[in-house]
């Protein structure tokens, strides 16, 4: 075999305003350069302990089983699943995007007998379709997506728990893109399996995917009479290592969970409510600098999501070379449509660190230049200055 | 809810000589603190087609499919399994030790029907018990592990493709613990289906596990009949994403794959021989001196990883405050026994960055310390001075 040694790593600083990743804070990076201690290390047992109690804090909730599992947000969804179903098990999963869908193919994947609920993307589902879907089918479990980082549309959950709860089951919760970015009242609403990622509004990188699971979610884990289809994922081994008896199951990922906690730290310090409206102003002031540019969300008023900003291609553009022109140019990543919108919808991220006023401002600006580049015809410096009025006359 | 922000990581700089992680190289680290960059960013892409290129230098295979699970050892464990077995498959699985296992039991999971060879904690097994288990049972997977982390034995391999493939099987190896520190030729040895951890003599912080399938491994998971269990480790959708389609599946790990790139680069900078020669040279002046301290090892000569050295408590010595007392007075950590040898064992890791000779020498002399606190009569300095004669007289 022949090979040459690579160059060493120096990546770009880009803005990262897509989907996910969102930019890291530099204190989450030198977080993750932080020397290596062992996972049994009374050092990082400590740390686990403290990011239970912050993530509990971000979650909202007081379940005793909150943490980071090790890997990705689509394991946390897996986690999640393969914890709650058993084969043959019914589950309802609600569908209006992507993710609705991926969360399909794992609970079948899972044996799970599925039931999907169907809506267009960008639309979300009601309490009362819900419950009648519950009275008809009698699923163990119903999932469904808080924040469709596929479409940009925000459900809304808490008389859907009610429902759900009404119909004796559990409601399984794919909190990705809004943790930490909007409300998501664990305990207050009443869900049951809420699973998130490190890298939209936590602003930590890829790979950790923090879970939470209520008291009548670890009841039904607990009266399985089959095993979890995942070693790795199975909580009531996970849990061990995590709890008092700290029973070795893997090898946690040490630096990626000193990331994710110098990312709560900062998620704490500001505050929740604080973010929150943070998230909610630079999305206005984004939403009346497109609309200045006369570009259209793809997802009505109403339910678009603060963090990630899905809209319409504008007619005659084209969406690959808009999206390497912002990043050659700019060194601004933003999303492109996924699914059936594919190239026809652009997705901007306004998510933990890149949700500023100077992200939306220049991002406003590079995109009115690459806009004219293609032909469109624009009101120059329209875009900038609705923002830009937005943040002085908002909130 | 009430909380307070905990302090920021400060983790202490240990010194990690145990059964992994093992110590991280500063440039290690330094890699994972650049920038994040999202997933599909032209940079990562180009990361990725290294990563591949180096990973397949150190597994010493062409294999097409050889890329990093995003998750660690364990997952990569679950990765192998869950893509080759279907519902009802025949699985051998060779058990002697933890991990053989795990293995097993991760293997009835994928509802595999499971047999298993057995053998006592510290033994390998031969090429013709093998091929008679393989003749008798026909499985479709053999599973085995290379060098066993619970009890520091070194299985040899390349006998046991043979008579693998002459049953027409696939052989499914755990190289978790051994590669980048002892030979592991995928292609000369004929493995199928390999998986590795990046915390042991890659010398990397836990987090993703290298993997490689062969042809014959490939067209298995392409005759398949039902999906895979996983969606998440569903390597008919992973090879895409790193293949030429790059079709979103997961987001990476970004800064996590930042850190194994430097990790692969070090591997291949110092050489894989020069590699393997080193932690055979500092495994034998470890032995001498633990030979010089009347310590045995628990796994007879001819059979011992040079990266994992399992020896026997010395009679009457307290394993746990041995233990506790190395970490706190030395900052050195050494693994204790698992399974059946709990208690009973001590796993010395001299694994990648951390098989030095100062850390051979150090950690003979703060072990004579201990073990004279214990009340252990020892000739004193003999542990060091063998050491250091194994390194003077030695290869």
């Amino acid at each position: 075999m022949s090979y040459s040694i690579p160059a060493p790593i120096n990546s770009p600083q880009r803005i990262l305003m897509g989907p996910g990743p969102s930019d890291t804070h530099p204190r989450v990076l030198a977080a993750l350069a932080r020397p290596t201690v062992g996972h049994l290390d009374p050092y990082f047992l400590q740390i686990m302990d403290e990011l239970q109690t912050m993530l509990r804090a971000v979650f909202q909730t007081s379940n005793a089983l909150t943490l980071a599992v090790s890997g990705t947000g689509s394991l946390g969804m897996e986690a999640c699943v393969v914890n709650l179903i058993e084969p043959g098990d019914r589950m309802l999963v609600c569908v209006n995007g992507v993710f609705g869908g991926r969360m399909s193919d794992v609970a079948a994947r899972a044996g799970a007998q599925v039931s999907t609920l169907e809506r267009d993307y960008g639309e979300v589902f009601g309490a009362e379709e819900i419950a009648e879907a519950v009275r008809r089918l009698h699923p163990k479990v119903v999932g469904i997506v808080h924040a469709e980082t596929s479409t940009g549309a925000w459900q809304p959950l808490q008389e859907i728990a009610e429902v759900v709860h009404a119909g004796d089951a559990l409601l399984l919760v794919d909190c990705v893109t809004s943790l930490a970015g909007a409300p998501v009242e664990v305990d207050g609403w009443g869900l049951d399996a809420v699973y998130s990622g490190t890298q939209k509004c936590l602003s930590c990188p890829p790979g950790l995917a923090p879970v939470t699971f209520s008291q009548r979610a670890v009841e039904a884990i607990d009266r399985r009479q089959s095993k979890i289809a995942s070693w790795y994922l199975d909580m009531t081994m996970v849990r061990n290592y995590w709890g008092e008896s700290r029973a070795y199951h893997h090898t946690a990922p040490i630096n990626s969970n000193y990331g994710l906690h110098e990312a709560l730290r900062l998620v704490l310090e500001e505050g929740l409510e604080h973010r929150f409206s943070r998230h909610r102003r630079n999305h206005e002031a984004l939403k009346a600098g497109l609309k200045a540019l006369g570009i259209e969300y793809s997802v009505a008023e109403g339910l678009q999501l603060p963090m990630l900003n899905s809209v319409w291609v504008p007619k005659g553009i084209d969406d690959v070379a808009l999206r390497s022109q912002l990043l050659n140019d700019y060194g601004i990543e933003i999303g492109g449509g996924l699914g059936p919108v594919k190239g026809r919808t652009l997705r901007i991220g306004l998510m933990g660190e890149a949700s500023t006023a100077r992200n939306v401002l220049l991002f406003l600006a590079a995109l009115e230049r690459c806009l004219l580049d293609q032909g469109l015809r624009l009101d120059c410096g329209a875009g900038v200055a609705a923002a830009n009025a937005k943040y002085r006359n908002g909130e």
